[in-house]
């Protein structure tokens, strides 16, 4: 790596993070300049404005994810086994994350930026809806291996899935609820059972 | 109400409006004053801090949701038929309701106060407690009327419909998903049947 794409690199781990525990509207060239002890000239030099930090920060965090969650769990045989991975990781994700101290950036830009239209929004949207879509194709895949019924609802389950990862948020962030992770397992447990075919 | 009260009541009106679309972060005194037409000191003479005007507003939507999704439910009977009740009462309030044009305050707050210490997150985690036990509570009347079987999670029963919920919110607000209440109410139906007593 050059020097310049190294300190880019360090900028935007250290704007993750600050995402993660402020959300993505605290996140301006002048607060990450001081919390880096560099100059705001510098930062503009890697970044040119605010939006385009919050863009570098909101596709980072995505590659983190698909990284962390979604990759591996490919490793895993399609269906049941796949999705039970996923899932793990998933959790691991949101729980176990030094680089993200205040939980998942994703999770709060849904909420920060729904009532804000402009291209962040429209990243954050259409990204979310390719992973729904991700979802839906690991749950057809069970129908397929022949794991879950030939009904299922594909898209009811992704939908359920998503529910599942967000009370886990709330429960654990907000409400700093120590059973918030069995509570998850045992939903996901429960959304499988259903799934199944008998 | 004396004159007095009623600026206090138009301005936790607006104020709350504001919540629902800016989230609790941009709720100023300054920006206020500037949206009404008022003068700073004006509101200042009213709430003394922006920590105070939040803490009303706050206050006050807790208020609202009560009245609109829990106390109309106290009205049909124990059991299922309330549950089925507070949901119906819940869509409503997060899909219908004019006076939050960027759906409810509370579950943007989630986010945006989970790492924020102070006396609005602790009266933010208080309320929530309550709520959650609150549907749990509801869940037991329901074993007790003998419509869910006996070894029912009551807390996970909670747990998985606020995530419902959140689900809703995310999949309306963000994604604009025109299926997002028929998955909410699916979710809930396949809950209440999984509660059920057979």
């Amino acid at each position: 790596m050059s020097r310049g794409a190294q300190t880019r690199e360090t900028i935007v781990q250290e704007a993750v993070r600050a995402a993660s525990v402020q959300g993505f509207a605290g996140l301006t060239i002048g607060s990450l300049a001081a919390q880096l002890k560099m100059s705001k000239s510098g930062l503009f030099a890697h970044f040119g404005s605010k939006e385009a930090l919050q863009e570098a920060v909101l596709q980072d965090v995505v590659n983190r994810f698909m990284a962390a969650v979604w990759t591996p769990a490919l490793r895993s045989a399609r269906g049941r086994p796949r999705l039970e991975h996923l899932f793990r990781n998933w959790l691991d994700w949101m729980m176990q994350n030094p680089d993200l101290p205040g939980g998942c950036p994703l999770v709060a830009a849904a909420t920060e930026m729904d009532d804000k239209p402009g291209p962040l929004r429209d990243r954050l949207v259409a990204m979310q809806h390719e992973w729904m879509a991700m979802l839906a194709r690991a749950a057809e895949l069970g129908v397929r291996e022949g794991h879950f019924r030939d009904d299922l609802d594909c898209q009811q389950f992704a939908f359920e899935l998503n529910g599942i990862t967000l009370s886990l948020t709330f429960h654990l962030r907000l409400l700093h609820d120590s059973s918030a992770r069995q509570r998850s397992e045992a939903a996901f447990r429960d959304l499988l059972e259903r799934a199944a075919a008998h």
